[in-house]
């Protein structure tokens, strides 16, 4: 079975090397991850600093180490990874291809990351390119948004394959049943957008399993209006950033609105938990990370700002993206869809 | 001189048949501009409603009225633009071009409005294609995105006048000295984006008369990093989309967990009005709308849910900009700059 995962119950397997806190924030969040969580962790990277960070926690021997000498900095990009086929991430991603982890998880640039897993773990059968699926705080539940900076360029036939990455994730992950499926342009009409937007919304609209809702705008990204939104890697990347620019601005011009009042002060004072508990729903640790789909493994890229608790977030994501069978279901759900298309 | 606007003193032509609630709250929103902010409006659309909704403002006689007795309806695209060249758009772009009016203000859809501005204005010399240019409410001043819908397929070169276009705007409507220039993309570094956003970036990086800082991302928006925000119009709707979504997203949020504290609810009173006038910042209709850069003749694009007080900013803008002569210093500016290209 060469595009399913073949290793459910392994431990995941940590760059301890990469983000900008590595390694002393990642192996902080391992531990957490053992600990409060339950998971099971391989730290891949330097032993030295490794065992160090560990018996500062009072964890040597809690959790595994796999040698790594070398690593990605958080500036190296896409060629990197082939210079360095000894780095963290790509022995991380050997891990699971031998079957001895189930996961990997990063906080190493993504770029990084992207192209040694692309390397190392290969994308699954039939699958054009791989896509970053970043869940995006919606209530009662998250959507899904992909691309979210995978691939810069992309043809009209790979975002009807984000469709379905997007649909089998959030089926495994997420526990949706039938999801919907939206494509991220510039109007509702089918006809508003570039050509490979017009182009893909004609796919996904005759495409067989697949809740195609038609188009959505910015302003649908956090109201919940489908399940899945795919976008090319660069539209979705930048969406993403400006979302999270948005949410910060508006909570920082309340924050200073309500500073500079005098009545209003004792408001703020009342609201502060309020805030923050709101602020922690909103931050992109509390919910892990993105996760790289279309590949023959379970790839969670961390935020590369990570501290110990967005690293046992993320490890916790992986854990539960690997147990849901993400891999596999993408798998079928791409087999039947070449199939069909091959018999047109 | 083709290149400039003929009409400096003359009245701002408004669409009285474009947006969401035409025609009584463009009327309206023309008394407002007339009578709060002494402005000269003339009227474009069918008589008989205008005369009574004039009429129902006590202002018969007061603005006077041109006819055009067709209009876009709001989901009509590019192509009706050509169909119908007695619209009132058109007859709006037209009083401009016979220097009968000094701008053209209309709240009806964005595709119509552009295709038939092209089309009835023409393209200043050398101008590739216009841009619709969006002041985004960043402190001090704004910041200008640009484009932010009018091109769903761009190229490099075009991209680079965007830049013109965006600068001069910034000096002319917004006074700002030698105004910074970036390039939305999805990373810091020079080789980060597609290929039409490598290229832009070099095209950018070697011109004279731009202070271009080099690429920023989605999160630099509305964080007041550069002057003018150079993208396509695909990304640049998108992102002013989510950007929107997003804010009222975080007051949404924020809203509603207020609401269902028992303490805060006293927070919340306290607050009320700091978060109105917040609110009311970020609100599009405050500051009036988008500017359509690079045709022979100042248009104003107003929301398209516009009412009275949205299409008066609208007007404002639209006098401010006639009067600023953005059109003269984009001419210049892309004259200079053509002749620069034709000597290498």
């Amino acid at each position: 079975m060469p595009d399913t995962d073949r290793s459910g119950g392994a431990p995941i397997a940590l760059d301890a090397m990469g983000g900008d806190h590595a390694p002393h924030e990642i192996v902080a969040g391992a531990v957490e991850a053992v600990r409060d969580r339950g998971l099971r962790i391989v730290l891949v990277g330097a032993p030295r600093p490794l065992y160090e960070a560990l018996a500062a926690h009072g964890a040597t021997g809690e959790i595994p180490i796999v040698r790594a000498e070398e690593a990605l900095a958080m500036d190296e990009g896409a060629l990197a990874s082939l210079r360095r086929p000894r780095s963290s991430i790509a022995v991380a991603c050997h891990l699971v291809r031998r079957g001895d982890a189930s996961a990997v998880v990063s906080a190493g640039s993504t770029a990084g990351i992207v192209a040694t897993a692309r390397l190392r773990l290969r994308g699954q059968q039939n699958v054009l390119r791989p896509a970053i699926a970043v869940a995006l705080p919606t209530l009662p539940h998250p959507t899904l948004l992909l691309d979210a900076g995978a691939n810069a360029e992309t043809k009209p036939e790979m975002l009807l394959q984000f469709g379905h990455l997007g649909v089998a994730y959030a089926e495994t992950a997420l526990g949706l049943e039938q999801p919907t499926v939206g494509l991220l342009t510039i109007g509702s009409e089918p006809e508003k957008g570039n050509k490979v937007v017009k182009r893909a919304h004609e796919l996904l609209r005759a495409a067989p399993g697949l809740d195609f809702k038609g188009n959505v705008e910015g302003h649908d990204l956090l109201a919940g209006v489908v399940d899945v939104v795919v976008t090319d890697g660069f539209t979705g990347n930048v969406a993403l950033k400006t979302m999270e620019g948005a949410v910060r601005y508006a909570f920082g011009e309340l924050r200073s609105s309500i500073e500079a009042g005098r009545l209003s002060r004792l408001g703020a004072l009342l609201q502060r938990q309020k805030m923050r508990r709101l602020a922690r729903r909103l931050d992109p640790e509390a919910y892990g990370g993105a996760v790289l789909l279309g590949l023959n493994g379970t790839v969670v890229i961390a935020h590369g700002a990570s501290r110990a608790k967005g690293v046992a977030a993320a490890c916790a994501l992986a854990a539960s993206v690997a147990a849901g069978s993400t891999v596999a279901r993408i798998g079928e759900r791409i087999a039947n869809s070449h199939r069909l298309h091959r018999l047109w």
